[in-house]
């Protein structure tokens, strides 16, 4: 199969962290972990030479491996990925920025529903990745540990009795581990606590970011919390620390969204109901309108103002509103405002067909 | 039968210039003509007594009168209304602002389907106003013409062989008449022209207003070109030249919706469905808002955009988005932040039963 094809593939098939239900998805979007693994003996991807990367990405295609790694694996060879195919990855959130660029070696191994990925020869030879719908870090954890004690046995990796696992990056040393939950928090931001929790988060050593990058912290309400260190806990320990910061962030939000509805409910509704109406009628519309409008109604089919759209239509359509998605559904290259009329044809394309159910 | 279950009656008939179909329109929304007459022998009604105007009252109310008069007329002596209900009639165009303050004598009388009308004692004993969906300056001329003429049998007016007909303010001296077309322009507002348009109509000696009084040109792209001068020309003359001036306005407001249609198609198809997105699913709306958004809506449903929607219906929410209507559908007093989230309430009803028909 083509790479293209297999792009095509993961398109089709159903992605669980988008289309499944999980604990606390009202407000919880999806749990991910990842684990950064090298191959002891070799070289980190920074310092190794193409024969030695070409080892490392051979050496997850060895069959004892492959049996063991990720069911149905589907394999991408990053050198043979179209420009616009390896975007469509990124903003599926199964590689990072950094595969954009041309670099021998480097590969992705993901399951068809893309629930487990692991990156090669990114900073590490390894980047394990474990994502699941909802707030359900431990599940994610007993997931990726077992991914990573079977890997462990066929593949020697670089540990120090000391420090823990070695790592490219010191910040990552120890468990190699950052585990992270990506939040939807509309009710926090439009009553005006959303600072305050992020300080407060800062406070307890956990890191807060916007979901589409650096800067990006109110684009559609989307909040990724995850842990900064790695080192001097084990990972159920920072997994629980982390998950009870998180259990409390979700309370602040459902009670925000409590007291809107109670003191403010015509705001609320009047909020929700224009980005449905938006989203469902323009024929023009910037990434930025509609990240944010998403997130209304996202926060409105919580609120059970929507008996036809779920929250499930409203994360697919996170994804599917996204630069390189829409220029392959369009089938070609767009320019700026070619893309904000595709992204109105698609999104209004998609809620009218729920609208008729 | 009280004035205020008058008042109900006409709020539940069918208004002609509202919801039957005319000539045009698409883009002329009513044509108008009002006659200014006057009782020989009698002051004008600044400078008349209170006896004096009731008697003008009591003219109109003659058996002889009233035969001939307007077609199962309904009469209100203005002081039995409530203010509510003044200001009911004032946005319904039966009386003027003029109207809104007690004033003895003062009285109306108006066709179940609003397309006559008579006000007793404003600025003139009798200011007789026919309207009329779409544009047909000439046949509502031939209607009042009808009227006037057999109201001129059985009352005797102030005419002067040389001036013509008198009147209490000299700019209405001669015909009395004031004819005028109510035009939807989006076209020639989004294509930037509009000022140019009404420059030129200024020009040939016509006014152009915005129709919901001075200052408010744009708020629903909605104008009202009329005649000024009332001397020197027949009533015919009159008509010939302004009926001319518009046909010449409707005809550049097609082009100009053409225009926007061929090369700036998504910019037009988003104006329009965002404005019925908004209009549909908000929860809170001024009425400045809505003016515009129905404006769009408009233009919408002559483009062909909406199977359901007619242009009835958004020339009945133009009327029903009002304050004193706002505040008769809710059956009480409103505040202005009430206001607009009954205004809100009223379009999303009215536009969803559309919806679902």
């Amino acid at each position: 199969m083509t790479e293209s094809a297999m792009i095509e593939m993961l398109l089709k098939n159903r992605v669980s962290w988008l289309s499944d239900s999980g604990p606390e998805d009202d407000i919880a979007i999806s749990s991910r972990i990842r684990l950064a693994r090298n191959l002891d003996g070799l070289p980190f991807p920074i310092a190794a030479n193409p024969e030695q990367l070409l080892n490392v990405w051979g050496a997850v295609q060895l069959t004892s491996v492959q049996a063991k790694c990720v069911p149905d694996q589907i394999l991408f060879e990053m050198q043979k990925l179209k420009e616009l195919d390896r975007k469509i990855l990124l903003e599926r959130r199964l590689i990072s920025r950094e595969f954009l660029i041309d670099k021998p070696g480097a590969g992705l191994i993901v399951s068809p529903d893309e629930s487990l990925a692991i990156m090669v020869n990114e900073e590490d030879h390894f980047r394990i990745q474990a994502l699941r719908p909802g707030f359900q870090l431990k599940e994610v954890w007993t997931a990726i540990d077992a991914l990573d004690t079977v890997l462990g046995k066929e593949l020697k990796f670089g540990f120090d009795s000391q420090l823990g696992y070695l790592t490219s990056c010191p910040t990552n040393v120890g468990t190699g581990m950052r585990a992270s939950v990506m939040l939807h928090l509309p009710g926090l931001v439009l009553s005006g606590q959303i600072n305050a929790v992020i300080q407060g988060v800062h406070k307890l050593g956990l890191a807060v970011r916007g979901i589409f990058g650096e800067g990006t912290e109110n684009l559609g309400n989307l909040f990724q919390v995850s842990n900064q260190s790695t080192l001097g806990e084990t990972e159920e320990q920072i997994i629980e620390r982390l998950s009870s910061v998180i259990q409390q962030i979700i309370s602040h939000e459902k009670n925000a969204r409590h007291a809107l509805l109670e003191h403010r409910q015509n705001f609320l509704l009047d909020q929700v109901g224009r980005a449905y109406g938006i989203l469902r009628h323009a024929y023009i519309i910037t990434s930025e309108e509609t990240f944010n409008s998403l997130s209304a109604l996202r926060m409105g089919v919580d609120m059970g103002m929507f008996s036809s759209v779920d929250i499930h239509t409203v994360n697919e359509l996170f994804i599917l509103s996204q630069k390189a998605h829409l220029q392959k559904y369009a089938g070609k290259e767009l320019s700026s405002e070619e893309r904000d009329v595709t992204r109105a044809t698609l999104i209004r394309e998609k809620l009218r067909s729920i609208d008729k159910r």
